[in-house]
């Protein structure tokens, strides 16, 4: 049982604090919604068809709000950009950070298409703006698909009028089904923050990947929507800072895209609304979320672990650590197997760029659900089932039959503790399967 | 028809220097021998059978020098380090760099083991020298296998007397065949190194290696003999050289062993030895040989590759961009698929950390054998057959049958221009496939 000190923080009965004073968090609630991108009020979306496609599926996808937001994003860090890409950012510093709608195609990536791939971009950002009554630069614009192959402009073109007809507040679903290439499930999220003050927003998502997942970069197309008011200044640090403790944290192959892109709109017109770091808490819930999707419908997938890195000596190393264990193919192609092969988790601890002492590592394996939804904040010590298999840097005598059970989860949570601080982190990851080299040995993606 | 000048260069029928003079290589003949480690007078070696592998095949194996020799060793740089890689390196400071003999065993890594492990090693050092008749320090041991499981100390202690008795200047393919791990094949080579002035020396190696071949260390286990006269900084520099340009530029799946050692003995005892720079070019000759068996032999590969960078500002860049496009696991699994796939290798590229400029980046893809001995030298443009598949960053109108083709063969060479320098390198890898799935995910490796 706890409550709340004078100034708001978190206290137990005896009246002590039980969050660090210094977090300085604002207690908030977060009801989880199902829902997407159209969760907050205001937004309205579409799925089309345009023929990009060669399955012939849905295509163009659009988020629209009722009037211009503050937009900020995250974009690839790969030197070869996409042309949407140099078009969003463009656009976002002639718009001085203001947005009212996104266009979204799959089917092509619009990048190493050279002066014609860049003035599609820009041509189907103009007329979406025609199309909505704003200006072009407060149009975004991004592209999924393959390398190198132009989008058919007149298709594509052609699409813009009619999936803004389309739009509606229900159409959420439409436009995440639209943007899927090689993901198996559409991926939406959305939650309610609620303070004890009586305010409220409303952030909601919808995000598409499945290969080509990578951290140290966005990875994927994202597009995020909030009634939150934040300033343009604002809502770039808190979608940064929020991309980089879930999009950044997570791997299916290592693999940096052309395309990447994470869009956030907030439109400001909620009437009481929680304060900024109750706008982050819930920006970062649905990312993480998100960014759990996509793991699980890594391609190929079938069996995701987070790696919990504890002990360390600093938050820094810890994930360092932790990205290193994630990342490692002999590490992920064990998870495939289901096999408790703790050799190999150790051997990549002892290659990451951080001082180790082998003799004081410790690893535990557990089974999850992969519903965590503490997964990307800071990990505590392994759960009372945990299996310990390896201590002081050598193996346990634990019966190796506990340890496979445990493995054959569809959700393996390692905690690997360095023994050396207090400091932890983690990463989460999936395993490395038939099925990733079927999808990418046998088709063009 | 080419000749030599005064000074000993190579040059053309009319004098002109076919070689860059400022190279200040002596001009050497390599002449490939069909041997591996007992190759140079003076070494024998043998391989029995102690139990350590569960198929009952040889796994304990020993290359002896007739008298002491100049030793050196490359070791990993993985922070867990398996207990025989520990005792190479004390043995090497305390003999101040000179060994008689390596101990060699597969089955078991002999890491994660604790004092037990570190304990077992130089006691298999001391018993081995005690049968040779040299000090203890002057045996250098090497384990390979699963890491945590310990080696079964009677049956590898027995086996050294065995193992000492048998060898013999005719047992290096018996070597070579005893630390076999996953791998399909023996690895071995050899040359006769001559110069103009009837010097020779002769280089002859064994490896093992299949998985966990990983740029940045060592990677597998390696001996290399000669009977050139080395001082032990001559003979690490030498090696760490030959190291860097063979080994560190290839990679299976990108995985840091705890174990990887190559270790270089030199008794000294040719007669009119050929010169350092000589000795240089044979061992990395033997390197690069081996180097090339081993991605041929990558676990599951059915395809390599050389990627060759040229046009770069430096050569640090060009083989930072070679190593990225040759470790990408998109770029890999299109070689599976021989899918002419150049949209990955630009993403790989572009997210390589080197400036590029994408817009002038020329991709060639071209047949080759596979036994080019220059592929880790600086690599020259595409051959007459390449076909372009990028030109400035964009597609070509290249006919995809034809590039399709080129990618079906047992080796591609993938020449990238980077359109800013002259600067070149080059790193050979191997395709990511279903084979590398099985080995990994369904037995403990």
């Amino acid at each position: 049982m706890s409550d709340r000190d004078p100034a708001g923080n978190l206290t137990d009965p005896v009246g002590n604090l039980t969050e660090p004073a210094e977090r300085h968090v604002t207690p908030v609630a977060l009801n989880t919604l199902a829902d997407g991108v159209t969760a907050p009020w205001g937004f309205r979306a579409a799925g089309v068809t345009a023929g990009l496609k060669a399955s012939g599926k849905p295509d163009v996808a659009v988020v629209i709000a009722d009037q211009p937001c503050t937009a900020a994003a995250v974009l690839t860090t790969n030197q070869v950009k996409a042309a949407p890409v140099v078009v969003t950012a463009d656009n976002l510093v002639s718009s001085g950070g203001v947005a009212q709608a996104v266009l979204l195609n799959a089917g092509s990536a619009n990048v190493c298409c050279g002066q014609p791939g860049l003035d599609l971009a820009r041509q189907a950002a103009e007329l979406t703006a025609t199309q909505i009554g704003c200006a072009a630069e407060q149009v975004l614009v991004c592209s999924t698909g393959v390398i190198g192959v132009p989008v058919p402009a007149t298709p594509y073109l052609d699409a813009i009028p009619r999936v803004v007809a389309a739009a509606s507040p229900e159409g959420g679903l439409d436009a995440a089904e639209a943007i899927m290439t090689t993901d198996l499930v559409t991926k939406e999220a959305a939650v309610h923050v609620t303070d004890s003050e009586g305010g409220s927003v409303t952030v909601g998502a919808m995000a598409k990947g499945s290969g080509m997942i990578a951290p140290g970069m966005a990875t994927m197309l994202c597009v995020v929507t909030t009634d939150a008011p934040l300033s343009a200044e604002q809502a770039q640090g808190l979608l940064a800072d929020a991309t980089d403790s879930t999009f950044n944290r997570i791997s299916v192959d290592g693999v940096m895209s052309t395309n990447d892109t994470i869009i956030l709109l907030a439109s400001g017109t909620a009437a009481t609304p929680v304060d900024t770091a109750g706008v982050q808490a819930g920006v970062t819930a649905v990312l993480g979320d998100l960014a759990r999707q996509m793991v699980a419908d890594g391609e190929g997938a079938t069996r995701t672990a987070e790696i919990a890195v504890t002990g360390g000596t600093t938050e820094t190393d810890a994930l360092a650590v932790a990205r290193q264990v994630g990342t490692d193919s002999l590490v992920k192609t064990a998870l495939a197997g289901a096999d408790p092969n703790w050799g190999r988790i150790i051997a990549a601890v002892g290659a990451a760029p951080v001082a180790i002492d082998s003799t004081r590592i410790r690893i535990d394996l557990e089974a999850g659900t992969g519903a965590d939804p503490a997964w990307y904040a800071t990990p505590g010590g392994p759960g009372r089932d945990a299996v310990c298999v390896c201590r002081d840097g050598m193996a346990t005598d634990v019966e190796r039959a506990r340890a496979e059970a445990v493995m054959a989860a569809d959700h393996v949570r390692v905690t690997i503790d360095l023994g050396v601080g207090t400091a932890g982190s983690s990463f989460l990851t999936c395993d490395l399967t038939h099925g990733y080299i079927t999808i990418n040995a046998e088709y063009t993606t």
